[in-house]
């Protein structure tokens, strides 16, 4: 599977959080990073050679800070421009068909604010409907939204969490099975450090950085979780 | 009450429906017309011109095609832009709050399509949350919005009926109330005319076109309707 993550940040290069969200997947070769703030400085795009680009993935994912409850300007731009109505519409060349779009999101706020009664007012997901719209109309499945809240507040424990769910969102072909899964093994992992003697403890440390360092070790905890399930089962 | 409306349409010199759009509210003193395409050509704006400009007016509506279930980029680069967090926050500066906000947008597929089901697959209610939550951040009133479809299908007497709601929608300082009685009038009139010799269908042609043109009348309308509403309940 392949996937490109299509990013929209007009302070790209001074962003905390954008720098460790390309940190976190810049050894995986099956992704692609895309920064429309360095493809473009004039809101214009080559529009047949970005049709070409987007026909070579499988997962697309749309990567921006709120603003205003959507993605930056430019964003808008390369979907007005790039998304014709006849490359996209599933009834017409549908070339998006299949494919799968997802929504990754940073937002400053924390998250329980979006929501009736909260700061924000509006969930998420209800933000993020002209995302999905525009999935329905291309025949494409709109997997669940990905949101980083108030990464500037962050542990080191939390980061850690958000890499390796961060990677998972790029490449896991079941997203929805696989990571609360992988979270779980993690946190485990970390609980288990925390009883163990110094020495240990540091042995231990380098396992867990190893593994969320290379997404083919996670496979391997995948099986060695869904082996565990088995075990369990019998 | 003084209304700002802002246009954002990448082909506004070539579309029938913003310029039929237009006329209808040239003669309106209290209404201005900002074409965003005319203001740049390059996607940047003065902002505090443009923050100047809009505590100035009552109402501010979004006019736009809808595209991609949102406005165009250029309408989003002016929200990103100008509508600064301390200026519009209603917990910082809220320089809106108070105003209302409205969105006119203008669709190719008839309406009734934006529902579960339909070809488009959501409401328009559903896909104008972004707008709501900022009119909700800025504490502004967010008035019903005001949908245009399929304008190149329609009849005279749709336009006819179109101009009024437009223009109702534009000055009219109770939305709600208004629209449907001035609909119900002219609905009224134009069966009315009907059933008359053609000398005197002439006559209240004109007298129609003469209303509709001329929205002083229409304020007589009101008055005329709530007299007649007013003889009922006695």
């Amino acid at each position: 599977m392949k996937t490109l993550v299509i990013v929209s940040h007009p302070e790209y290069d001074n962003s905390m959080t954008e720098s460790f969200l390309n940190q976190c997947q810049n050894d995986i070769d099956s992704v692609d990073f895309l920064v429309l703030d360095h493809l473009t400085d004039n809101y214009q795009f080559n529009v047949e050679q970005e049709q070409q680009r987007l026909i070579k993935y499988d997962r697309i994912l749309f990567q921006f800070p709120m603003y205003w409850y959507s993605s930056p300007a430019l964003l808008k731009k390369y979907e007005d421009d790039v998304f014709t109505r006849r490359f996209t519409y599933a009834n017409e060349d549908g070339k998006l068909k299949g494919k799968e779009l997802g929504i990754i999101t940073t937002i400053g706020e924390p998250l329980r604010n979006y929501t009736v009664g909260g700061s924000e007012g509006f969930s998420i997901n209800e933000l993020l409907k002209p995302y999905q719209a525009l999935a329905f109309k291309a025949g494409m499945n709109f997997i669940k939204p990905f949101t980083v809240d108030q990464f500037a507040y962050m542990t080191n424990a939390q980061k850690s969490k958000l890499l390796v769910d961060y990677r998972n969102y790029l490449t896991n072909d079941d997203i929805n099975s696989f990571s609360s899964k992988q979270r779980w093994y993690f946190e485990q992992l970390e609980e288990l450090k925390e009883q163990l003697s110094p020495e240990k403890q540091t042995k231990l440390a380098v396992i867990i950085d190893y593994l969320k360092n290379n997404y083919d070790q996670l496979d391997e905890i995948k099986w060695e979780l869904d082996l565990i399930k088995k075990e369990e089962d019998e």
